[in-house]
């Protein structure tokens, strides 16, 4: 997905944001957000929002010398996450179809994104991760494809939710033994996205291949990830790309091995997609 | 006030709605969009937040032919309070001191700004008018400077509150019936700020006399102002300098006939002023 102008002040927060946690020196932060505006004119409107926020992450980096400005936070959404995993879990097995709420319910995760910046009780947080359907729905398509399936690849987003896909691959696993799965994290933090420590805080690697894109992209830009995820990547006979930035970065492929599985975050990717915003979807546009 | 690097989204966000009132072309929105980020560049952080504005402005009028995109808003903003007006003057005639009531109502005003992007039903915005006592307050000052005061100079802010505005030299001109009381509107269109055409829409000019300050700054940098305006300012006994962006254009001048009246909009303000966000002040430099 090219970049849409309503991107760019979103770009321009995040860049604000991302300094101000890495660093106190309100010069400091001044700098960082007028450099992240000749980054964003230098990549214009052509390339996939992810790429942006990639460069900006890592002139914060650069400049201010903390690597994961966003450790604590990704810490704290896995700790929280983690606390509601028992309830999930429940839920998830009493559904009358368990993997269609596993996939409901690692869309719905998002929302620990959007609302965690603070400390969050998990009790108001629960109710949220069951509401609605998706407002784009191919479960039936992915559902006939699994039975054939002998690879799958999970593509994660975020921390904390990274809980959910936890559950959503302990049902696949369960429900189809003999599928192969990869998830995979980010090459290097970014934002709040989940990369191996991630993974490995929630335990998911106890359950399947861990691969990691080997780049630091909030997405999948293939031509920048490492050999051994594009080699995940190619041979999967399904893909399940979760997320704003997998879709914005894996988007227009047809590729029909492809399932995308996120909340739309914000009204633009709403009407890219025809939903509303904040709407949950699965689809694929093979 | 130099600009603080939170106010640089603003300043972008600014760009993305006026673009967006001014054209349907996406094509045009986006570049216009970029341009903004280069005059946010080149400006830094050195000026007054109202500058940049300016610049971004200008540039949606050029590159669109649209004069006033705000234009249909203000003039619903107008139609709303003048809607309110009978019933804010009753208050104000009401209270147990009509002026101090007259002020906390023109600052309080700014909220129309903030929510009536949209259609407002009055019923909703009456109560929040009333809400609140000044976080700093200089009334006392105000009051005892005002009967020696021979010129007053109302420097107004946005369109809607103007009314409010009006209601304020109302009450001014009937307790202080000597005073000449002057009211200043923005030489250009720039956001919702009132402008000549506003002053004439709620009846100001039956009031008092008109000026614009000669310059579609949102805010008052004197070097770029009218001769006329200029003059006012000059002979003026009493200025009171309503909204943020006349705030944040002549602050930090130390000058005891100045006070400002306004609703602290965004935190940043409120953190540069000492008062929490949404604060309505009421306070002098001098």
């Amino acid at each position: 997905m090219r970049t849409y102008p309503e991107c760019i002040p979103c770009q321009v927060s995040f860049a604000l944001t991302t300094a101000k946690k890495a660093t106190e020196s309100e010069e400091l932060v001044g700098k960082l957000v007028l450099e992240a505006l000749g980054i964003v004119l230098a990549h214009g409107l052509d390339h996939p929002p992810p790429l942006v926020a990639r460069e900006i992450g890592r002139r914060v980096r650069e400049r201010t010398g903390v690597e994961d400005p966003y450790r604590e936070d990704k810490r704290r959404h896995n700790r929280l996450a983690l606390e509601l995993y028992p309830q999930l879990k429940e839920r998830v097995r009493g559904a009358p179809d368990p993997l269609r709420e596993a996939l409901l319910l690692a869309a719905g995760g998002n929302v620990i994104d959007s609302i965690a910046m603070g400390e969050v009780d998990p009790s108001e947080v629960i109710p949220s991760l069951f509401e609605g359907e998706f407002a784009l729905d191919h479960y039936g398509a992915l559902r006939d494809l699994l039975p054939r399936a002998r690879r799958l690849l999970l593509i994660g987003d975020n921390a904390g939710e990274i809980v959910m896909d936890r559950i959503l691959v302990e049902e696949l696993l369960r429900l189809y033994p003999h599928l192969q799965v990869s998830y995979a994290v980010r090459g290097g933090p970014i934002i709040n996205d989940a990369t191996m420590e991630d993974a490995l805080e929630v335990g998911m690697d106890r359950l399947c291949r861990l691969v990691s894109t080997g780049d630091d992209t909030p997405g999948v830009i293939l031509d920048l990830c490492s050999e051994a995820f594009v080699g995940d990547f190619t041979e999967a006979d399904l893909v399940i790309a979760k997320g704003q930035g997998n879709f914005e970065t894996l988007e227009g492929r047809g590729d029909p091995r492809v399932f995308f599985l996120l909340r739309a975050k914000c009204p633009t990717i709403g009407r890219h997609l025809g939903v509303q915003g904040g709407a949950l979807v699965l689809f694929t546009q093979g």
